[in-house]
C-alpha cells in the first residue's frame, strides 16, 4: 500500500489556500451536502453586487445591456460545461430540486397520462423521489424502483428486466449521495431508450467530481445544483434537449416568460426563457460561471483522481478498523458512507465535530435507501477538490476515538 | 415652491457613499426594476461565503448548526420587518413571483374551485396575472378586472362595486411598479374580507419605500422580492397568516419538505418548511437580513419622506415641459412615470443614459396596464434612498435634451 499512496500523492491536489473558509486544521467532510467556496467565486458575486449591478434584460442602459451580457454568459458556460449543444438547452433554476419539480410538474403533466410508469432507484434523493410520487398522485401514474446491487449502487441489470414500454420516464442519480456509487449513464440511457422511455440523471453530486457531457451520455434531461459545485447558493441549472424543451408548457407565471399578456389571452416566450418568470438570481449566474472556470481550470479528471485517492485512503484505513462497516462501492466518487457497530452515526458526527472533522450523520434525504439497507441513518464523508490526506488521517484518528468511547 | 424644496432638503438622505456600484455622476434611477446594494450587504453576502459557511438544517457539527441560527434568525427578521406574527409565518422563496405561484399551486389549487372568481386590477404586474391566468385555466376560474382611476391607482370604489360572494381571491399591487401609485390596504382588506375573499398583496414596491406591517394592513398574503429592498438576488419571502399556511399542501418536492419518506407513502413537514424544498438559498436569507437592517437602521419613514421630495420635484420640473405627460397620482411613492409627446420611450431612455441617467422605458410587465393606458410603453424614472437632488437634475435635463433632439 506504500507504494500505492505514493502514487496518490503525486497526484495530490493543494487547493486549501483558494478557501478561505476552511480554517487550518477544520476537515471539512460535508461536501456532498455542499461544497466550500473559493475566493474566485466570491469575488466574482462581490463584483457583481459591488461593481456591475443591474437588472437583466428589460433595462435600455448600458449597464443593464452588460449585465444580461453577464447573464447569457453563463447560460452558455454552463452549456459548454455540460457538453449541451446551445445555451437554449439551460434553464436556470433554484437547483436541482426546482429542475426536477420543473420537469415534473411540465414534461410529466403534459407528456404524461394515467397508468403511465415511471422508474427510480432504491438510493434516490428524495428531490429525485417526491415529485415524481407528486405527480404521480396528480394525474395517476405507477412508480416503480429498481433494487440495489449487494454494494449500493443501482441494479441495472435489475432495471433491464423491469422496463417495459408502459415507462415513460426514467430518473436515476448519476452518482449516489449517500455512497457516492457511479452509475453506468449510457447505459441506463440505452436501457430507457430502449422502451422508448425518457432519462433524467441527478446530476448534483456527477458536476463537481466526474466530466459530464450530456451529449455523449445521451440523456433527455439533467440537472445540478451551483452550491454543490463550489457555486453559490440559490441557483442551478436544468439541461434539457432542446425539442423536448421546446414542447413543454410554461411553469411559473410571471414577468420575463411571456411573449404578450392581455386579460383575454396570454402568450409565452420560446425555451429557455419561459421557464424564467420573474427577475432571476442574477448575481448568482455570474457566481456559477465563476465556479464552473475554477473546476474547469483544475480540470475534473484531476478532481476525479484526487477524490478517488482520498476515498481509497479513507476506505482503506476504515476497514481496518474492526467495528466499522462501509457502505457503497470501493470505485465510490468522492463519498464514504460509514456505521460503526452499536454507534449511533449522530453521535459519531458529534465525537468527530469535537475533533474539528465536519462530516454528516443521517438519512442524506434518502430514507427508502435507509429502509432498504436496515439502517436509521449512516455517517458520511464526503471530499472535495480542497480535501487532503490529513483530512482523512483525522477522520480515521476521529472514528478511531469514537471506538474507544463506545469500545 | 423654493419653501417646498428648503423644506426637502432638511429631510434629504445622503447614503450614496454607502452604494459602490453607483459611480460619481451616474443617476441610477432603475429601482423599482432593482435595488443597488449597500456595502453592508455585500460585505454580509461576503462573510456568508468566505467565513462562515455551512449547510443549514441537518448538519450535526458546529459550523452547520451556527449556520441554521443564522438562516432562521433571517426568517425571524423578516417576520419582524412584515409585522408577521410569527417566523413561522414566513416562506423563503426566490422572489415574489415565485411566492404568488406558490400561493396560486398551493392554497388556489387546493382551496379554489370551477366557478369560483379573483379580483386583479388593470394595473398589475404580470407576476400578479399570469399565475392566476394559468389556475384559472387550470381548474376553471373566472378573473375580473379592477379599472384604474382617471390618475392610474386601483379604483376601490369600483372594486367594493365589483365584488361578490363569488370572489374567493382579491390579488392587488400594494404600490404599482408603473406609476408608484399606493394602495389603501386597509380598505382594500375590508372590501376582500366583506364578500369572504382572500386578499393577497404584492409588496415588492411597497417594502422598499413604505413601513409596512400585515397585521396592522389584516391581508392574507404578502409577497415581496429581497433585490428590490436592497437585498441579494434570488431570495424574497411570502407571508401568510399561519392557518392559511398550515391548511396548504405542499408544492414543491424534495429534501427538507418531508417528514418521511417512502415508496408506499409520504408525508410532509409543517409549514414553513413544507414549501422549502431542496437547500435553500442560505446566503441570500443572510443578506437580505443585512438588507432588512440596513432600511431599518435608516427608517422607512425617513426613506419614504425622501423618495417622495424627489417624486415631487421630479413631477414639477418635468411637468413644466410642455411635451411630458405624467402619469400616476401626485403623491406617487418613490416613482415617476411619464411620455414624451412624439418620442418612443425607449427613445427618450437610450437619449438620458448617454448622459448618465439610467431609467426604464418599456411595458414594465404590465401590458394590460399599457393597453388600459393606450400607450405601447412609459418611462420611467424610479428613485431609491441613494438618490439625490442631483439626480433629479440630470433626469430633467436629459429630458429637456430628448425635447430639443425631437423638437
Amino acid at each position: 500500500m506504500t507504494t500505492d499512496t505514493a502514487t496518490t500523492d503525486t497526484r495530490a491536489l493543494d487547493l486549501l489556500a483558494d478557501f478561505p473558509a476552511i480554517p487550518e486544521g477544520w476537515a471539512y467532510l460535508d461536501t456532498a451536502a455542499t461544497a466550500q467556496k473559493p475566493q474566485a467565486v466570491i469575488d466574482a458575486i462581490a463584483r457583481g453586487y459591488g461593481e456591475t449591478y443591474a437588472t437583466v434584460h428589460r433595462g435600455v442602459y448600458q449597464r443593464s445591456a452588460d449585465m444580461t451580457l453577464a447573464y447569457e454568459a453563463a447560460r452558455a458556460r454552463t452549456a459548454k460545461f455540460l457538453g449541451a449543444e446551445s445555451a437554449d438547452e439551460i434553464v436556470f433554476v433554484r437547483g436541482a430540486t426546482e429542475a426536477i419539480n420543473l420537469v415534473a410538474d411540465s414534461w410529466g403533466v403534459s407528456q404524461l397520462k394515467a397508468g403511465d410508469r415511471i422508474l427510480l432507484s432504491a438510493l434516490e434523493h428524495h428531490a429525485n423521489i417526491v415529485p415524481w410520487q407528486m405527480l404521480a398522485e396528480r394525474i395517476g401514474l405507477a412508480i416503480d424502483v429498481v433494487p440495489m446491487t449487494d454494494d449500493q449502487a443501482i441494479d441495472l441489470d435489475a432495471m433491464a428486466a423491469m422496463l417495459t414500454d408502459r415507462h415513460k420516464l426514467v430518473a436515476l442519480a448519476h452518482i449516489s449521495n449517500v455512497t457516492g456509487a457511479v452509475l453506468d449513464a449510457k447505459r441506463a440511457t440505452e436501457l430507457a431508450h430502449g422502451v422508448g422511455a425518457k432519462l433524467l440523471l441527478d446530476g448534483c453530486q456527477a458536476v463537481p467530481r466526474i466530466a459530464v457531457d450530456v451529449q455523449e451520455i445521451g440523456c433527455d434531461f439533467y440537472a445540478f445544483s451551483g452550491h454543490k459545485l463550489y457555486g453559490p447558493t440559490g441557483i442551478g441549472a436544468l439541461w434539457a434537449r432542446k425539442e423536448i424543451l421546446d414542447a413543454m408548457p410554461p411553469w411559473q407565471g410571471g414577468g420575463s416568460m411571456i411573449d404578450r399578456v392581455t386579460f383575454e389571452k396570454t402568450t409565452y416566450a420560446p425555451a429557455p426563457g419561459r421557464f424564467e418568470a420573474g427577475t432571476p438570481h442574477i448575481v448568482g449566474a455570474l457566481g456559477l460561471h465563476a465556479a464552473i472556470d475554477y473546476v474547469d481550470g483544475i480540470g475534473l479528471d484531476r478532481i476525479h483522481a484526487h477524490e478517488a485517492a482520498l476515498v481509497a485512503q479513507a476506505r482503506e484505513k476504515l476497514s481496518a478498523i474492526n467495528s466499522v462497516r462501509l457502505f457503497g462501492p470501493a470505485d465510490s466518487a468522492g463519498i464514504v458512507s460509514f456505521a460503526v457497530e452499536g454507534v449511533h452515526p449522530h453521535d459519531v458526527a458529534t465525537i468527530l465535530d469535537e475533533g474539528q472533522v465536519a462530516i454528516r450523520a443521517g438519512h442524506h434525504c434518502a430514507q427508502p435507501m435507509m429502509d432498504a439497507l436496515g439502517v436509521p441513518a449512516t455517517a458520511r464523508a464526503s471530499f472535495g477538490a480542497y480535501n487532503n490526506a490529513r483530512d482523512v488521517a483525522a477522520l480515521v484518528a476521529g472514528v478511531e476515538r469514537v471506538t474507544r468511547i463506545f469500545g
